[in-house]
């Protein structure tokens, strides 16, 4: 999946929009009410992120589409006195305008005449005016330029603390609190004091005093921990402010009551003092990083993300406060250790059987003309599910017939649902989480005869995955020098792709993680390392016709070329997905030796390593699949 | 020639350092003295820049090479009561080293141990400190960050109008003001009121109310006229600011005395009033500006470089003040129209015959062993200014043979001068000024028999050249997003080189010039866009044996591959620079099909092309010579 396509929960074309009136009288009313704030502010701001700078978001976060209705990944509602607008971007202009009612005024985001939000708001306040705007869920940069720019037009911004949206969201869900799961060595390579430890070291090594963690997947990786908070990413809402004699933990204190996470966490017997955890409710954050704040010395540093929250980051005092881009976690947690390389190699396995065994069923029952997007989705995740320590999809599954396909960001739904057949291609984005690793892989197939142009453009696409997968590069080059590699073919018959080419991959954790990536738009990424995971997932996209994929996990592995330039040393990928790419939609004559050698190759992994695993599952007709599905291409 | 490498006066290794014991007494004393300044400072700042951010400066703004002696192109000298410091990179280690006496400190830039200008400030300097600089010779945002820096340790920064170099420099040459030569519109394809009207346009677009012009080649650029006041750089010491309806140029007073000058301008007889220009001396800039921006209305903005100096800048209130990273004259310039780009194409014909006639010459004489790097130039000048408009170099010729082609920014002097010979490669990257267009070309031949290591690479920078001049991308897109394609050769093979791939070159301007580039650096850059032209120029470096680079400079047009997606169209390069790629150095089993069509097709056009004009001028051994290297490749 690439990152530039969210799409939290499936929209419904069909949907009547919600309508908002009596809850905008209800929001105006609570912008005046003293019970929140000592004076009334004349505008509120209602973000669409969580507290953890979280792509992904859980249902009592979502205060955005509460508001106004609209459930895009990505929007920004404004609500004053008179007004209500909300503004997304290109992606979502149609599915806004039907799901918001005429209360609100949709704000296009890159379209030339529309305003900004900081301009919008100045055009529309009365003079010295005050606007609000709930501190947790907006980062401190964001903050930051907003303020300035209202202070420029006589304005200010308030941090309101009591949520406005929680205080009218009568049946607001609770924040969830699912059992957590504990990893031990075998899953993690390291324990949680190693990684502990080696935090310690980065912070003395930078003469850093604290570090405060709030990226969910961040504190899971940390403690080898593991939760179901969040649909599809295996993270737990905490937490987590280390000393270099002192770890904090915040997180709902009822989950820790379990034995093995207190065994786990060392709660009652902890080996060494340093490295002795002070639990404290989820909550209590705040005050706490006030009282390590209190106490710092004249020249200790605090250490915390660039993206959090303004509320947490306003607490550091700003001399004592050392914002980064990539916090030390982020950049230990990119580099996967062997236990977890072997972890997700086995979950790559796993899912290519399952894939496997979906495509045989497919060629089966297509012609039937029975299965759906969406049942061809839900048979992916039955046959998944079978696979050993399945614990849930990674993300939700693009499954596309068609000119479905050509809607990056699509899911499929009862209103689209379309029905798989031999004239039309069919692109499948799906991936799960397994507690030894997590999948992404995207395959794009043709159940009947490929006309010229779809095998023309699905090599193109081929030319260019090959082209990043098959790179070497030299040590400390960043992805995105690596992103034109896979445009070039495209870029020769005058075709491209609106998105980016790679994206990293938790293991066990968030299906997008930073800080690398392969993509024209990030420069900000860090250097590709041996042991970092990333996606290699070029496209092509035919507007009311078709999309193509082809996307594959791989690994960073040191590459030995034939020299080696002042010592530097060079990489390349490895791919952990294995499952064939469909001969079918090629066109050979358009690939070189070396692209049709390393296609053979590819095909000659996938029969052997996941030929071996059916085998052991006793999947037959599976295995025909890949035998055939894996005969080299001339 | 590579952006990356620039030196401005040759550097002779035999020189001792210079003695600064006397000159750092009178500085030091400059800095109490309260003609100067109203309290004493405690250190002093001397940047290397002049006040027009230019790359290239003139003798009489050599100030940091004044007070320390180091004369490389890029170091800030800071001299406090006690110490003396030079920060400069790793390229001049060695030669500053060598230029400095001792009673400076050299501050080895890029070492973790090394501390920044501020923190070695804060280190020195008694409590409370004024620290002082030439405001006109830092830029604003360097002011901006050094200023904060000091203010946090309780010093502060300080503007010291009068530059205290300049107060003990006896001998310091005065500011050159060179003759002024008029373009006229055979050459510039626009009268300089044509593009006053179109940056009054865009000036309008963005209600913008002035502009401030400060780089020296956008004021030339924009009049229509060139000066000599800095080698290989034809420009003139200037400022502009521009209204809707006022045009002040500030320069030299009696380099407006010159009638053909005056009716250029139009100063005695202007057409309309919006375009006559008042001109005013080249010091009464600060002065005009004050009274420019004492009148204007209260949403009156300012357009001024964000690159230009911190006196300047600070003239313009803030709130009126509107920096950009690129000017609209910057951006107007980088696009060449038909006259320009008919000129650059004549200029590179020309300058291809002066280098055919060279190499057919070398060829001669190099087996009688009385060639050497530095007559080779000489030589190489010799006959480029045999060609008609021939104004002078456009930058210093990189004459270089065996190992001294490893040096990047070598320039040949007498100590190093190396006699060219049948068993070593020569690199030659050198340019000229044409009245019609500038050149940069970078070839690199061997007069003998070279070994196969030396072929193998050239054939890797080779395919990298070819890689971006064949490259087709979609309009849009941005230069540094092609620098990977010119290194995929070289990193196959774990080789790489240390520099850009490509820079823009200006029309009988700068042959360095924003905002567009090739480079792995340059995020910053510009869209490529029909029309500019940039350098496409890969190398590779053996350290103590040779370099290699492959040099020409390209024209963007537009490209017609078998799709147009969204109807963005396609962009491509054609090569203005027409000079035979020695077939001798390349191993042609390492060439694709298309990449020896592309070397064949390009010798055709050089043959075709260069050989008509060599025809005209009837120099017929570089005719000889050019027909034999133009032979196809198999």
């Amino acid at each position: 999946e690439t990152t530039d396509i969210i799409h939290y929960t499936p929209y419904n074309a069909a949907m009547s929009p919600k309508i908002t009136v009596e809850l905008l009288r209800q929001l105006r009313q609570a912008m005046r009410n003293t019970k929140y704030i000592a004076e009334p502010i004349q505008a509120y701001i209602v973000p669409s992120g969580d507290a953890h700078q979280s792509e992904y978001i859980a249902p009592c976060d979502c205060r955005r589409e509460f508001i106004c209705g609209f459930n895009g990944s990505a929007g920004t509602a404004i609500v004053t006195e008179k007004h209500a607008a909300m503004w997304t971007d290109g992606r979502y202009f149609l599915q806004a305008s039907q799901q918001m009612d005429n209360n609100w005024t949709l704000m296009k985001m890159g379209l030339k005449e529309t305003l900004s939000q900081e301009d919008w708001l100045i055009s529309v306040l009365p003079e010295n005016s005050t606007v609000g705007v709930d501190p947790w869920i907006i980062a401190a940069d964001q903050w930051k330029n907003m303020s300035k720019a209202l202070a420029s037009a006589g304005h200010s911004l308030v941090a309101v603390q009591d949520n406005l949206i929680d205080a009218i969201w009568m049946d607001r869900p609770t924040r969830p609190s699912t059992q957590l799961l504990t990893l031990g060595l075998g899953f993690t390579g390291l324990t949680w004091q190693d990684k502990m430890t080696a935090l310690r070291s980065k912070m003395a090594e930078r003469k850093i005093s604290w570090f405060v963690a709030t990226a969910l997947d961040e504190i899971a990786w940390l403690f080898n921990l593991r939760g179901s908070d969040i649909e599809y990413n295996p993270v737990f809402f905490a937490y987590a402010i280390v000393g270099m004699n002192t770890i904090r933990l915040f997180v709902d204190i009822k989950r820790l009551a379990v034995p093995t996470v207190r065994e786990h966490l060392q709660l009652d017997t902890p080996s060494k003092v340093e490295l002795s955890i002070q639990t404290a409710p989820y909550e209590s954050v705040f005050t706490e990083l006030q009282a390590v704040c209190a106490s710092l010395g004249p020249k200790e540093k605090v250490w915390i993300s660039d993206k959090a929250s303004c509320a947490l980051t306003q607490v550091i005092p700003k001399a004592h406060r050392s914002p980064i881009p990539y916090t030390p976690l982020c950049l230990a947690k990119a580099v996967k250790n062997a236990t977890e390389i072997q972890g997700m190699k086995m979950a790559h396995i796993k899912d290519a059987v399952a894939l496997c065994e979906l495509f045989a069923w497919l060629e089966k029952e297509i012609p039937k003309g029975t299965v759906t997007e969406i049942s061809a989705a839900d048979k992916a995740e039955e046959l998944r599910s079978q696979q050993k320590d399945f614990v849930g999809l990674s993300f939700p599954s693009i499954s596309s017939v068609g000119p479905n396909g050509a809607i990056i960001h699509y899911r499929p739904l009862p209103e689209t649902n379309r029905t798989l057949s031999l004239n039309e291609i069919y692109l499948l984005d799906s991936g799960a989480q397994y507690i030894d690793g997590t999948t992404d892989v995207t395959r794009t197939m043709h159940f009947g005869s490929p006309s010229a142009y779809e095998k023309e453009t699905f090599t193109y696409v081929l030319k260019g995955h090959i082209a990043v997968s098959a790179a070497i590069f030299p040590n400390g080059t960043k992805g995105h020098l690596l992103d034109s590699f896979a445009r070039q073919a495209l870029w020769e018959s005058g075709l491209d792709y609106l998105h980016g080419t790679g994206h990293g991959v938790g293991c066990f954790l968030n299906v997008h993680e930073g800080p690398c990536g392969i993509s024209y738009k990030t420069f900000a990424d860090e250097p590709l390392e041996a042991g970092m995971i990333v996606s290699d997932e070029p496209g092509y996209y035919e507007d009311g016709l078709f999309g193509i994929r082809i996307e594959n996990v791989v690994l960073v592995v040191p590459a030995k070329p034939k020299y080696n330039y002042r010592n530097k040393g060079s990489l390349t990928f490895e791919p952990l997905t294995l499952v064939p790419i469909q001969a079918k939609m090629v066109n050979t004559d358009l690939l070189t030796q070396k692209e049709r050698d390393w296609v053979n190759e590819y095909h000659r992994q996938c029969r052997e390593t996941i030929g071996a695993e059916l085998e052991r599952q006793g999947r037959k007709e599976a295995m025909d699949w890949l035998i055939r599905e894996t005969q080299p291409i001339a």
